[in-house]
């Protein structure tokens, strides 16, 4: 189920219709390899379930941020949601209607405002009063009206890593429902180029479970309900993101669990259902492919060095994430080891102690659920270029990312003198 | 002491000569901003301490790859620690001599190791027997003789972060002593087309102590000793790298003290004293500034936004690295806040509770110490481009890299059909 477009037949790993040894025999290793099919298969799943409802699903960029990954999102009639002036410009270079664009984050420049009131993004996710001044500003000045929905801070716990719970009234994000009460009644006469449209919450990241999510939106319907009294209506009930996938044995809900238990409470409302899912629509949707360089034995260990390191996927140093890994060509014999990368850190290990196949220099290992938070992370340490991305449909496999070269790397160094 | 070419003036501060508000006004935040002076300086400082007696200080390209830093080291003379064919290409593109390589690492492809060979290096600190295998063909090819150093896991605890040991047996690093030393004996033999020139130890990094070096080259000359009565002559002594700096309140080892308790036992052997060091020489050499976007006040904290995340630099997110931060321009108001950046993680966090004057949108603060493991560690996590690095000698500063645009962030990115 999790990784259902990657199978192996006759022993052999397909990704789609491609077998992945081929795909890196051609474009060489590491390789990012994404199946279209699973990506829009995860789509179509979450419109599906809102079928006959009003909604807007967005494609949270920043988990997989490849211009050819959101022209394919695009093409599906994705909204997309937005955390820089880098994303936003990826969405248009990939075709995306900026009109469908929700944009978060606790930071955005004076220059990133400009641009997206310019292009008349859906609404700006607003994070602190600060922000909605800029936002007001920026319209004014541009000669248009900009939509927001301001992010409540529910202080819902998401029960997942630290590093991505977003909904506590600790964290930097959003609004508490107070500040965001005076935000909202005072925003006609006090902010007159915003338009308030919808109210948000957003708990976290790799939630499996539906508890924290309905006590989000509950939270935010008790909210809005109450607003409305008060002479204030909004369109947009926006759940942020957060859906969890399978790493190794989670068992996470479902969009239609999901749904089923958040969009009667949107009804009530007479509101449009707006969700962010990045890491649901393309996690499981890609394989790090990577090369063995060595087979080491010690007395202590057996290390097996693979040429991806944590420069190119960082999740299992930074958050000490599970990824499976697999033999791309199975073998009878297994050993237990270390897989590990070639970066002079000893925080470069991709897993401990597991068991695969006994691999030997050159064969191919694929490391697993790759495709959030993977690519979209990676960066030049160690002086590495970064990884080639291919695409598959059927049994076509397509470069979408050339593998960064040396002279990529030092082309903004100014020459030295 | 430890930024000692960052200094205020009046309140004001300074990168030597240059006022960091007008380098921020000329080159835009968030910035990399180096002091050539200090660069130089900390080099000198080991030169000082091994003057007279044979050495190789090696740069280790990781800590800070910028092509126009490795200029300035190899103008002073300096050797280079190498990590990949990518740190090799830096080297020669600044102007650097490849003979003056040394090139760790345990997953060194056979592209990078031609690459080497083709270049002379003056040796490859070898890993594992297969690689020592794949450097013996190589040269085999290439009609060359190759030297190597064997890297010894001394099995030593630095006493520093888990992510920065290794040099114990457990870490992927290197070859155990008995492994090493069937090596050695059989490499004339077994492997005609290299030569072995030294032996190295490398036990991690941020260490401030000299025992554990002491500890680790005190196995090394035993080792080395042994190998002598076996007929086995070696001429580098390569401690490594790893020597520590203050960021809060550590008190490091100065050159002078670690040479000071090494250097005899190099002498004794009549060997060339090589170290590598990378965060010693730039750590402290850069200040990381940033402009504040936001200063958001909740009930329960302060958040001051700033426009540089983690993307620019991981250190705090992934080590839980200590940062000091200062305001540029001194207030007499001070408050207690987080200092966090614009990124869509709790992760994305410099500082947390810390005092600092009360700053305000558009203010400047710097991020201290952030020369080493911080530009060449980063992203573009967010679709951010990464910052622009700038370099001060004397009263001029210089753009050594330009900021990243949107257009680089896609350039590789073939275009969608």
């Amino acid at each position: 189920m999790e990784q259902e477009f990657f199978t192996r037949v006759d022993g052999e790993l397909y990704c789609e219709g491609v077998k992945v040894k081929e795909a890196a025999e051609t474009f060489g290793t590491p390789m990012y390899l994404y199946s279209a099919a699973h990506l829009r298969k995860r789509y179509r799943d979450f419109e599906e379930a809102l079928k006959g409802s009003p909604h807007r699903i967005c494609f949270a960029v920043k988990a997989c941020s490849n211009v050819n990954i959101l022209d394919l999102f695009a093409k599906e009639g994705a909204g997309f949601d937005i955390v820089s002036g880098g994303e936003l410009y990826r969405v248009i270079k990939a075709g995306g209607d900026p009109r469908s664009c929700v944009y978060a984050g606790v930071g955005k420049s004076k220059a990133e405002i400009e641009y997206a009131v310019e292009n008349e993004i859906l609404y700006f996710g607003v994070e602190s009063e600060p922000e909605l001044e800029r936002i007001n500003a920026a319209a004014k000045k541009l000669g248009k009206k900009a939509r927001v929905a301001l992010r409540i801070n529910p202080d819902v716990d998401a029960h997942t890593h630290e590093y991505i719970t977003t909904g506590k009234s600790e964290n930097k994000f959003g609004l508490a429902p107070e500040a965001a009460r005076t935000l909202y009644l005072k925003m006609a006469s006090a902010y007159p180029y915003v338009e308030a449209v919808g109210a948000q919450v957003h708990i976290g990241s790799q939630i499996t479970e539906t508890a924290p999510f309905l006590e989000g939106a509950k939270k935010l319907a008790a909210f809005i309900k109450e607003l409305k009294v008060q002479g204030v209506s909004l369109k947009y009930f926006d759940i942020g993101g957060g859906l969890g996938i399978v790493y190794q044995n989670e068992d996470p809900a479902t969009p239609a669990a999901l749904v089923n238990e958040l969009l009667p409470l949107v009804k009530e409302l007479g509101m449009t259902f707006v969700c962010e899912m990045g890491r649901y629509m393309c996690g499981n949707a890609a394989m790090l492919v990577a090369s063995v360089e060595y087979v080491k034995r010690t007395a202590k260990k057996n290390f097996v060095v693979v040429d991806a390191g944590m420069n190119d996927l960082l999740r299992p140093a930074l958050y000490e994430a599970y990824h499976e890994i697999k033999a791309v060509e199975e073998k009878e014999e297994k050993f237990v080891c270390d897989v590990v990368g070639p970066i002079c850190e000893s925080a470069d290990i991709f897993r401990k102690d597991c068991e695969i196949p006994a691999v030997e220099a050159d064969d191919l290992l694929a490391i697993c659920s790759a495709g959030a938070y993977g690519f979209s992370m990676s960066s030049n340490y160690n002086s590495r270029g970064r990884a080639a991305e291919v695409l598959v449909e059927g049994d076509k496999a397509r470069l979408i990312r050339k593998r960064e070269s040396f002279e990529d790397q030092v082309r903004n160094e100014t020459t030295c003198e």
